[in-house]
């Protein structure tokens, strides 16, 4: 099998593993608990606190523990809502619906919320960004980078202009982190959503950082772990194995930002080269380095993905999340994508397991697929390939 | 160490681990995704919801999955709430603060929500229930067992009354599950709350049964998992762990019945003889079968903890939740103890893997550290033990 899922999830790290099985098997106390096996739960809960902290550049203290991206970015959107009652929320057109979907509510709820447009590649425009501030604007999120397409937006930009106007700036880093270096403290971020699986950890863990000085209202309330801010037993043996994963991103950061961008280079020189009627969606610079997306002009992503699984290759149209909905994407509508270029998206992720081999395979399945589909294709006469 | 802190958390079965290691390791796709991957993941999940359901007598379409107990109780407290605006909700004086905070919460955005009282045995009074019901009330939510000292509430009796007035009836059954055998359809029950953890599967994640034709609003909202009711991945590894619990507790109930009897009645048996001015708290026969909870006048219980834990015995004195707030237990004041009394409470709740053995071992240790503690306490003239 040929993974190029990996912003879908990940294989969980042997050694992300490793370090949880003993939380299971001997350390099984709950952190609350005042005896032995309860303080060393509880430890194991800080040590890897520290090491989520450590990815980003934040204090231990600045780590709320969620049970994955979306209740981070729940939490962040509600938990500033909360406090501003009925005001209003910049968002963009192209977040995750874990973003998207909290905003809606809110916005039944009488909340007023903007979304900004985005330009062909995907990008936010600071400039309207500027305009559409109020003095009603309580909160700004914006994604660090696309789930999709994997557009990375001007965060430094975007939180300099919060800060000028006294705005809580969160971002949904669930598809940057361990992509590219993050420092919280020097890009400006008050809240940054992360995931656990989508970096080699386990999944159902995520934290959201909370900058020092930022107040939140909880989202799920009871026993008051996370100072009142997260109620529930804390997940330890994944924490501490999310905390093994964030740990191995910063140390491999140089060397897995290179695999990635070895692998997608190649993946998208020899696609766009070898495969008429392929585009490169998204920004050419400006992208996370794992990330691939291409339009491949009449042909269906969805025939595609099916193709690509009987080939032992593992691939999407898009976001993983949004398959059930069935809807066309609402990035690419955002980009100014044609209905037939949504159509033929393919969404390629490599991650720290995959080899030059498989994609060069890839290449050659891609080729051999795109060329069976395309002869019987409804557009084939338009296109002549 | 001996374990008895069962009621806090559990030691993971064996079993579990087996069935969960391959989720990490090489099923590690995303459920939403449509490759084979993602098709197996998705399985796995299926999996274990049926096996959850079939703890409890349910349909596998009316368990919703959760990161734990918490976010259960929330989800349902909320997801009624957020229907019935300002509505009234009753609710016991001895739920556990998963519970009492979002009534708290829901009490100051204008809800109006009725505490019931509790007899000294900790058992809500159905009279009590039928003269609070309004035609406002929207919601009953009364837990199953308590997890301090145990009591039972007569669950059927409560469901019927909720019933007969068209309430929507929730139990938080975290604590009963595994412990007692539980038939959702016969109980009458609309919504119902379980933790793994409390059940020798995984910490982070959980269930909340809802009963075909109840709806309820979502608290986390995104992609759309959980048929819109929760989003956010799907924790495959916790959940197919977890299913594999519900279903070795379903297999070994009788036995565990039984197992759990046989040590907690020996050691109330050996306590109330052995040890002086030793006091069972709770029902005597409306209990689960794995709770004791003892009060020893003239010692504190936080003393008892730490020289139990100093003999590698683990215990607590109530809820290990409400550790961190040093409140005096609001249960045992519901139930009408006096300082003193609650003061001196110790909870030993027994699991599968606790022998006769190191109860008879326990009763000794006991003996010797309440005889310490009392040598030194101020309450020794009191009682010239």
């Amino acid at each position: 099998m040929i993974y190029l899922d990996n912003a879908a999830s990940t294989p969980v790290h042997e050694k992300v593993i490793e370090e949880m099985i003993p939380y299971f098997k001997e350390q099984y106390g709950n952190p609350s608990s005042i005896h032995s096996l309860g303080r060393i739960a509880n430890a194991a809960v800080q040590t890897g606190r520290k090491r989520i902290a450590d990815l980003i550049n934040a204090d231990s203290k600045e780590i709320l523990l969620t049970s994955g991206g979306t209740e981070s970015n729940n939490t962040a959107i509600y938990g500033i809502a909360l406090q501003n009652k009925g005001k209003h929320i910049i968002t963009s057109s192209i977040e995750h619906d874990a973003v998207l979907e909290p905003c809606k509510r809110l916005e039944r709820e009488g909340y007023r919320i903007t979304y900004l447009p985005v330009d062909k590649y995907g990008l936010v425009n600071s400039h309207d960004l500027r305009k559409e501030i109020s003095r009603d604007t309580c909160l700004i999120t914006i994604m660090f980078a696309n789930n999709e397409v994997g557009t990375i937006q001007p965060i430094k930009e975007i939180s300099t202009i919060a800060h000028e106007n006294n705005v809580v700036f969160h971002t949904d880093a669930v598809q940057a982190v361990g992509k590219v270096p993050i420092d919280v403290k020097e890009l400006g971020i008050d809240l940054l959503s992360i995931s656990s699986h989508k970096i080699n950890g386990p999944k159902g863990v995520g934290a959201l950082y909370i900058r020092k000085g930022i107040t939140i209202s909880p989202l799920i309330s009871g026993g008051g772990q996370e100072n009142g801010l997260r109620s529930g037993t804390e997940n330890v043996a994944s924490i501490i194995g999310f905390g093994m994963a964030c740990k191995l991103a910063k140390e491999n950061m140089d060397q897995n930002i290179t695999h990635f961008k070895n692998l997608t280079s190649n993946l998208i020189n020899r696609v766009l080269k070898e495969i008429p009627g392929s585009i490169l969606n998204g920004h050419m610079e400006k992208r996370i380095p794992n990330n691939v997306h291409f339009t491949f002009l009449g042909v269906n992503g969805e025939d595609l993905i099916i193709k690509l699984d009987e080939n032992k290759i593992s691939a999407s149209t898009g976001s993983a999340c949004s398959v059930r909905t069935q809807k066309a994407s609402h990035v690419l509508r955002a980009m100014g994508f044609s209905h037939e270029q949504i159509t033929g998206s393919l969404r390629l992720s490599v991650g720290i397991t995959n080899t030059e081999q498989e994609i060069n395979e890839t290449v050659e399945t891609l080729k051999k697929i795109v060329q069976e589909l395309r002869a019987v294709s409804p557009y084939k006469s338009k296109y002549n390939f």
